[in-house]
């Protein structure tokens, strides 16, 4: 008897954040392995379950993906039911195809159970909506990891035509800001740096795309980037603007109204 | 006392993909406002609540907005836990701002509790990563509902610079594709349309940018489409061949492996 390899997104932190199937797959599993950034709240719902860190962190020793990918095949020949644990969405940036891949070529059955992106979520949780009637009818992911992987559409885009949310973005955030400054997006479009979103450390650093070609970042963040742990995502568009009038409408002392 | 408004993604369409707080928030419901496209099986979460269908569809009736932001208000003023129910993600397409907005400028208490969005998922489901090594690193969604919403974005994006998926675009789809082509696009780009994702009617249709420009899908597509409750979506980019190879890999007869 085969087994089964689900390749399951996390969500983007909070616990409450996995989807019912999530948690069916965690119960039922033999064997959990975890990347960085998932909560480990998340591991109480597979108590049956072995649990490995497979994760990779800037600067240190990690697995393999070939190992990861061989161990689940094996496993998985031998009957075993097998969790395989994304932040985020498997399917954003998460390798989840070329798992999906190695898998099925191997003959082990294997399932997508999609999970909430931390590309949306991050800015949601920031009062930040991707799109909104009058602002944005569009919206871009990018990875900030590498000039290669934002050039092409970054370079492209037409200024002001999609809300920008780059993961892995933090380190590259000038270089990309004045990118986009060049292409002739206005200097005040409004930007956004959500941090460690959908956990207790989150925080959300607001300005507008020439503070961020500045670097002209508050001292917290700089020392919360630091962190290798904190993962941080930008957000660039007039759909920040929508976390301030909240923010600034919630901090109002309540009013009666006539509805 | 005053309420609370709990704008809530129901995912995209299988009520598996709730997350853990949707149903949470359900479960201690008084109203349940939900939309058009989410699986009324959601509803069982919420034994106490009354529930009212607030959804829009074409050619028909519909209750305006402002009448379901008046409800909202008047009942959390009362003290009621009032769940928004939106398909997908409040955030992405949702007119989950608009509706944060009008609460919170009227003094109730809002949480936005994000979704798994059809987006990533509808692709996903259909074994289709939005990003994907060697392939793709960044992804774009816009909606296809009009010309203004598509085109700043599909106007000026360097070709095969991302994977683009186009929601609510089955009836422009024929245009969009017109519209990357004219760009400089590949007419052997990959393309799929998922049809009515995440539910028990789903479909993919899968074929090249030059079959979408002319309008050469299959004639079980085109009945599918003419029923306004069956969304769809586009996918466009070369990461539409990894559903492909699962497909052929998968149909193979199951090997023995030397891992």
């Amino acid at each position: 008897m085969i087994g089964l390899v689900s390749l399951v997104g996390a969500g983007p932190g909070d616990p409450e954040l996995l989807t019912v199937r999530a948690v069916k797959r965690l119960q039922e599993a033999d064997l959990v392995l975890y990347d960085a950034l998932v909560d480990r709240a998340a591991l109480h719902h597979a108590p049956h379950a072995r649990w490995a860190y497979v994760g990779k962190r800037a600067g240190r020793h990690s697995i393999a993906q070939e190992t990861i990918e061989r161990v689940m095949i094996r496993r998985a020949l031998r009957g075993e039911r097998i969790v395989r644990l994304k932040s985020g969405d498997p399917f954003v940036f998460g390798r989840g195809g070329e798992e999906a891949l190695a898998l099925a070529e191997a003959g082990v059955p294997v399932e997508i159970v999609p999970g909430v992106s931390a590309a949306v979520a991050g800015p949601a949780l920031s009062g930040i909506p991707v799109t909104h009637r009058g602002l944005a009818s569009a919206f871009v992911v990018v990875s900030g990891h590498a000039e290669s992987a934002y050039l092409p559409v970054l370079g492209s885009l037409a200024p002001q035509a999609a809300t920008v949310v780059v993961l892995m973005g933090l380190a590259t955030r000038a270089r990309l800001a004045a990118l986009l400054l060049s292409r002739g997006w206005a200097r005040e479009t409004p930007a956004a740096i959500v941090l460690a979103a959908a956990t207790p450390h989150s925080h959300t650093w607001r300005g507008t795309l020439a503070d961020l070609a500045k670097g002209d970042t508050e001292a917290r963040l700089r020392a919360a980037t630091m962190s290798p742990a904190r993962p941080g995502l930008l957000v660039i568009g007039d759909v920040v603007r929508i976390a301030e009038q909240l923010e600034s409408m919630q901090s109002q002392p309540q009013r009666a109204t006539g509805v």
